[in-house]
């Protein structure tokens, strides 16, 4: 079961996923026979073959990892998804329940009965029962507490008590504690005696009495270091820790700056609580990004490729009514001025212009602000600087676009005061697309809120309606009744 | 050098930060000061102040990671950074130029000497100089290519052989390689005697004598297993590995799936070439997204923060162009219909509406497949699931939104054709926007290229100028001289 592929994984991965949906196919088809067939055997022939089948199935998947097997369920549509669960779930435990997306494992789940889903649980760390915890039906997960012990129900509870967005909720608990007046040679000793070790196990977490966390012992100095020096003298005392409420974001950053493995997880007393290790960094900002990405596309979160389309259909609705509604309100704009643009039609087709450049420079403007914030980049020294930056810069752009589309303009209308005031339009709604794309992520980030969530809707929302508005309004001023 | 902060990062970071502004407001205050006084001994005054200054700034980095000096640099205005690089730089190597993004990258090596440039080098890893190498002037890279072994060029060169999407551009050499006829007791022995292992060895690389890789050796294992017993007996044989040539994407996601620290590069023939570690995954994954979500708002590269406008118009304008032509297109489609325009400006209100709604859905289309292709979960055999499924989903929701905003059209306008014209030009611009939000990535990728580069822009584009075609041709069909 722990064999990962040799060599290129992803042609590997197809290449299981072929095999398994070559055998569905002939399964179907025997299926398909065995109904057709007259024989007095009839229900035998059909238990017969689907056992075969099973047992095909089972023996195609049994030396794959775990997270193999997650992609290939991920990839089949759902009921073919189903038969191949139902085939080989019994020979294995909750490790392909935590590795595939929320979205699948709501469908895997949802066929089980508590029974199977606390058998599934029994093989699995603390740290993973809580990753499954909030898809795991209410009385299945109450036999699952029930078969823990009292310190297992106690690191469940302790993850659980964290918000998503905690270090606390991220860690686990394999960590190894030593103390530092012991030699080397003891610890490897001690080591021995386990026979194994936890996975990502890079460094021993040194405590006192108190369980503070004192230092750290990486594995290397236990091959390097004399065996008879002391763990006191081995140890490094400069380490990176993280407390249980801190933002994962910022423990992401840091993983990634000081190119950690693992790290002592502490309370405010600096008491060790569990450990972060570079694995769940990895999902964490995997799971981040993909958030990200299909956010800003209006799509409120991952997606079972191949869920039903009334779930799909009610995964995309929010972004979409919230759309109508804007998209509204810009028609409202451009109705209160409909008196002139019949006089003056050309100003129906160069509206959308004014709109679209003024959400385009508005969206750069965010995304880079969203960005440096994410980094820790922006502060109170610099925020000055850089909106005067953007600024001098939107000023800059709309005075080259809007010339440059007044030219285009006056190439097709002959008309210069219409060129003067979709110049000037441009140019102006281009300064309040930077405002606008400046102050929605710092004001969201100011009141402590995700600045990258519904940016882009808001921006172009306003950057829209006040494109047609000054572009409009301007032309009533200037244009008509000449 | 090497001590990060206790706790909270990113509050450490910006203090330090704060700390360092500090100090420079501090000194430009005592430069004018000095330039103002009238002493005689003017020069010498000015010298002593500054080389406090130096002095004063370098006590306060001296005891800083590399990783949080370079965000102090990125976070400081391009004038305070040069001040506070030219006083320091002169105790680091290279390390920190490695760890600023690449536009600040730029402005520091900008400044520095050849001579400079190839100490700092002295001190890094081959595959830390390849890092740099493209920012480095080619002369300096003479002199540092002079300063390295035999080997060391050889490994250089061979990683700047690589695309940079390749796994070998991402490698680095820092494995250490054993024999399997060996006892782990001599393996002890040997890393004892190397005094210290290169970071992120969580495992040693067994091959033999034609240096093709057999077999790994979790550094666990020669804790727990008996020393007594051969390299062959306790080694792991099936471990991943990866192909100098194979996609670092690929790679990144087995890094994820597998749990992986660290893992050999082979050659097509086996042979082990390098070493693929999770940290420089870690910075490959925050690398890709970044530009990924910077490129779907149109900037072309990162920015460096205080970059200087015309440098920033740079980057943003490529996009905006094309941003001009596409728009402009929809322009001239809106200025065919222009005669019903004026016999019916409603049109002129509504018709921003079926546009934006083309845009949306079919961005939330091609995101979802955008994020499934990088997952590898799309393939010959569920492509056509997927197709009618959205394609439902856009009957489905093309249907409903229409309905929805003819009824508003009707409250608005009181014209039943017209709002059946709307409700039937956004279910047909809803299709048109799932199939071109299905096309542009899936064509992209077959034909081998990044399916989430222009996307937004080319759909946009499309369902723009089709939702006016649709809507306003409806118009002239069915509404105009009735």
């Amino acid at each position: 079961m722990d064999s990962p592929n040799p060599l290129d994984s992803t042609q590997f991965l197809q290449q299981q996923l072929q095999a398994v949906v070559a055998l569905l196919e002939k399964q179907e088809l025997e299926n398909s026979l065995v109904r057709k067939s007259t024989s007095s055997h009839h229900d035998l022939e059909e238990a017969l073959v689907s056992k075969q089948h099973q047992v095909r199935l089972q023996e195609k998947m049994s030396d794959l990892h775990p997270a193999d097997i997650a992609f290939i369920l991920e990839s089949l549509p759902l009921d073919q998804r189903q038969t191949v669960w139902n085939s080989i779930k019994s020979d294995y435990d909750g490790q392909i329940l935590l590795e595939v997306s929320d979205a699948v494992r709501q469908t895997l789940i949802s066929g089980m009965e508590e029974e199977e889903l606390a058998t599934f649980a029994s093989n699995l760390d603390t740290d993973e029962i809580a990753d499954l915890a909030a898809d795991i039906p209410k009385r299945a997960m109450l036999k699952i507490l029930r078969s823990l012990n009292n310190q297992e129900r106690t690191h469940l509870k302790t993850i659980l008590s964290y918000q998503e967005h905690q270090v606390g909720a991220l860690m686990d608990f394999g960590m190894i504690t030593i103390r530092d007046d012991l030699t080397l040679k003891a610890i490897i000793a001690y080591i021995r005696k386990l026979g194994k070790l936890p996975g990502h196990t890079d460094k021993l977490f040194v405590v006192d009495q108190y369980n503070i966390v004192k230092g750290v012992l990486p594995l290397q100095r236990l091959l390097t270091h004399s065996p008879a020096q002391h763990v006191a003298e081995a140890m490094v005392t400069d380490f990176v820790k993280f407390q249980v409420d801190h933002d994962t974001a910022d423990a992401s950053r840091a993983f990634e700056r000081y190119d950690l493995i693992s790290a002592p997880v502490v309370d405010k007393q600096g008491r060790l609580q569990g450990r972060l290790c570079v694995d769940s960094i990895l999902d964490f900002i995997r799971e981040k990004t993909d958030e990200d990405m299909l956010s800003q596309a209006g799509v409120e979160e991952d997606e079972d490729l191949f869920s039903s389309v009334w779930k799909s259909a009610r995964n995309r609705w929010g972004w979409l009514l919230i759309n109508i509604a804007t998209a509204f309100a810009s028609t409202r704009i451009i109705g209160f001025f409909e008196d002139i643009i019949v006089q003056l039609v050309a100003l129906a087709s160069l509206m959308p212009i004014v709109a679209a450049m003024g959400g385009n420079t508005g969206n750069q403007t965010s995304m880079l602000i969203i960005r440096s914030l994410a980094l820790g980049q922006i502060n109170a020294d610099n925020v000055r600087r850089l909106i005067k930056k953007e600024l001098t810069l939107a000023l800059l752009n709309g005075t080259f676009i809007g010339i440059l589309i007044g030219m285009l303009s006056w190439l097709l209308y002959h008309d210069l005061a219409l060129s003067l005031v979709i110049s000037s339009a441009i140019l102006m709604n281009l300064l309040v697309a930077v405002v606008v794309g400046l102050s929605i992520p710092l004001g969201r980030y100011k009141y402590g809120k995700d600045p990258a969530v519904g940016a882009s809707i808001m921006l172009t929302a306003i950057t829209d309606s006040m494109g047609f508005f000054i572009f409009l309004g301007l032309a009533r001023l200037f244009l008509i009744d000449r």
